[in-house]
């Protein structure tokens, strides 16, 4: 096998065999085969897409590329989750207690972030004494005594992805619909979950930006899901604003604990019920979503998700204490007010410029390097469709020291909000749910 | 400017600048942006294709990437020739004497060859004698003398797309019209000449396939030469068995000398006839393409052509009375028949493997550092059209010594014959000319 002819096998609109791609991403793993040979062959792939087999293998080749967890000790169907990122984006924190709270195993293995906020391991250890650094067994054993357990990703999880993703990234071979849903999925299913359900984002704020771009992607998702035999769902969610109001490491864990109170934002809290409810019913706890959706409301109401959340903190070592008393929580010293210059309403507010305005404030890493500030962050006061008067406060900025930079950050944050003077059609936020069934739009 | 950038506009569809391309092109030739991401590029613009601007821009920085010979010292418009390749072409031997002979410049860098048979050089060197290797002004001052000198290629021409081609042959990205247009334009270009003819072949054993692929590179290639202001003329030619009788270095000379005498084979008269109408319109020698074939067959009838190339052998060291006496010239000690098994006509003669067949006789390089032995070969005896006996004498074979390989080569030779029961509608050897006012079919 040569890998100058498979590249011109893709290029040329064939489909490659599964042991076509295992010499491939083998190869590049090893270091046998170039960069260049990689780059023009992704590159084809591009142009000519993958068949759902194709996709599949490429799939398993990079997912047994390095370690493979073996979640076996654990008893009981793992469901995992996976965003396509997202700022504001907490839903793990509320999540894992929800969903183990009925029962589902949650074994969860997640990053650090790079870029505008910290990634759940940052943001659970903004919880004083919380440790993200288990051994593997001390991980199942948890999981098997409280049924919930979120650890920093350690090993060696998929390596060939991350080389290729780092290929691709300066080549202009981002953009294709298989090789981000099996740059996704490999990850995955190293971690060894079981079945796995995908909240997959959608708008100008997120990577793909029409609803039919996202739902291709969640599908190839779903169908290597099914093609490896890990039953996948994927829920399509607009991106048009943040989710919820808090942006920042404790802002975050603050505003996860009034959701899991039930008190939370409406649309965070209907996100969270939707993609627990397809992990529930992945789970085998429940016969359909809208069952377990019920289930998950009663959950919260009885304050049964709440109790694990506290249980989850105490085994990692955290101050489950601030679950009741949430000012015990790193607190800025400094919050400034972001008023508003015009009336109206708001009309979109730009995700990722508050995500960038969080990070300047010390809530991100700018670099791999840099140390994180829990405290900081951004809290919104106003947020798409709420009638605005000049003046009028639009978010909070949780500051460390208010000086010339913060000046800078608030215009980013008054920018981000877009005011019209029409009231705007309200969006749904839920758009699409893609299954092996196929696609079904809620609307 | 960064290069993902520019990989990604071409990946869109868009034309790149002149002043991108030479971001590019420079950048790869320092050793600046890497192989993976020139491959990328490549495989974007095989699916996109670049625009005649884009194509000609790219050319340009490519010739400039090395030395840029100045002919300005030979007093004229220096033609320039071309070959696409072509198993037993040896249409360079004879169109140098024959345009010279019309005060048309020759001064042409050749190349060695790698493969089925030597290059120009390796032919001339065959001629005991022959020196190929001399100075930039002692070649200058013969073509000034007398009006032609042709020797190795020296110094380093568009070093930058000998660095891509060999990127591409093992990134599946040869096969794209520009590139191949730009990759012989840009050495042509450097090469110094102000005119040039290009003789495209076409065909199951040409590089392209069909008369369409043909005449999309041959347009290519003309409209870069009209974007650079190089007069650029181009003929195509079938390649459905090897041109004249003779593959192999001094075979192919010997045959030169007889079609300088007016007694070569018809189909490489034809075509150097043709080619050199072009070299001789362009070089201002002449009004028409019809008035400058009159003009070169005088010269071939009087003489005159043959007196050029005797003047040519001498002004450079080598034997001229081999022009007069071929048998001087260096031969195999054993000729062996390649009879034909059955009987028919013969309906196309597999170039490509008589090519392989010479190589295997000695003739070519199998690698960079083969000797040559100049005198090995293969003569046809049966050319498209033919009828043939069984029994009858195929070709003739040239060998050093008569050992097992042979039979091998043999058994190649009778198999490069496609012999049918039914005479095959006779194929006309010239299909095409392409200049700046288009393509013009011969029929």
């Amino acid at each position: 096998m040569r890998s100058v002819d498979l590249i011109q096998k893709k290029r040329d609109g064939g489909e490659l065999t599964a042991s076509e791609l295992v010499f491939l991403i083998d190869g590049y793993s090893r270091g046998d085969i170039p960069d260049y040979q990689l780059s023009a062959w992704a590159m084809a792939v591009y142009f000519r897409g993958m068949t759902p087999k194709e996709t599949a293998a490429l799939t398993l080749a990079m997912a047994n590329s390095g370690d493979q967890v073996d979640l076996g000790p654990i008893s009981g169907i793992k469901v995992d989750k996976h965003s396509t990122g997202g700022v504001g984006d907490k839903t793990t924190l509320i999540l894992a207690p929800l969903v183990a709270s009925v029962g589902i195993p949650v074994a969860k293995m997640s990053g650090r972030g790079l870029g505008h906020t910290g990634g759940t391991i940052d943001k659970l250890e903004s919880i004083e004494g919380f440790r993200t650094e288990l051994s593997r067994e001390k991980f199942m054993n948890q999981v098997n005594e409280i049924g919930l357990s979120v650890i920093g990703q350690s090993g060696n999880l998929a390596p060939a992805d991350k080389k290729l993703y780092a290929l691709r990234d300066v080549t202009a071979t981002v953009e294709s619909i298989p090789l981000i849903a099996s740059s996704v999925m490999s990850k995955k299913i190293a971690a060894g979950a079981d079945a796995i359900v995908l909240d997959v984002k959608t708008g100008s704020g997120a990577f793909m930006k029409t609803l039919e771009a996202s739902e291709q992607l969640a599908l190839a998702m779903v169908n290597i899901g099914t093609e490896v035999g890990r039953n996948t769902a994927a829920v399509i969610s607009d991106m048009d604003q943040p989710l919820g109001f808090a942006i920042g490491n404790a802002l975050e864990v603050q505003e996860s604990i009034e959701t899991l109170k039930g008190n939370g934002p409406e649309d965070l809290t209907e996100l969270c019920l939707t993609l627990g409810a397809h992990m529930v019913v992945l789970g085998g706890k429940a016969e359909s979503v809208e069952e377990a959706k019920q289930l998950l409301k009663v959950q919260i109401s009885s304050g049964a998700a709440l109790a694990k959340f506290k249980a989850f903190i105490s085994a990692q070592g955290g101050d489950a204490s601030i679950v009741d008393n949430p000012a015990l929580l790193p607190k800025a010293p400094i919050v400034l007010e972001v008023q508003a210059k015009t009336a109206g309403f708001v009309n979109a507010i730009e995700a990722e410029q508050l995500g960038i305005a969080a990070m300047l404030l010390g809530a991100g890493r700018a670099t791999k390097d840099s140390i994180i500030d829990y405290a900081v962050g951004v809290v919104l006061r106003k947020k798409v469709g709420d009638a605005v008067e000049a003046g009028d406060t639009l978010a909070l900025l949780h500051v460390r020291e208010a000086d010339e930079s913060v000046k800078e950050v608030s215009e980013r944050v008054l920018n981000a909000f877009d005011i019209q003077a029409e009231k705007a059609e309200p969006r749904a936020l839920l758009l699409s749910v893609i299954t092996a069934e196929g696609i079904k739009r809620y609307s």
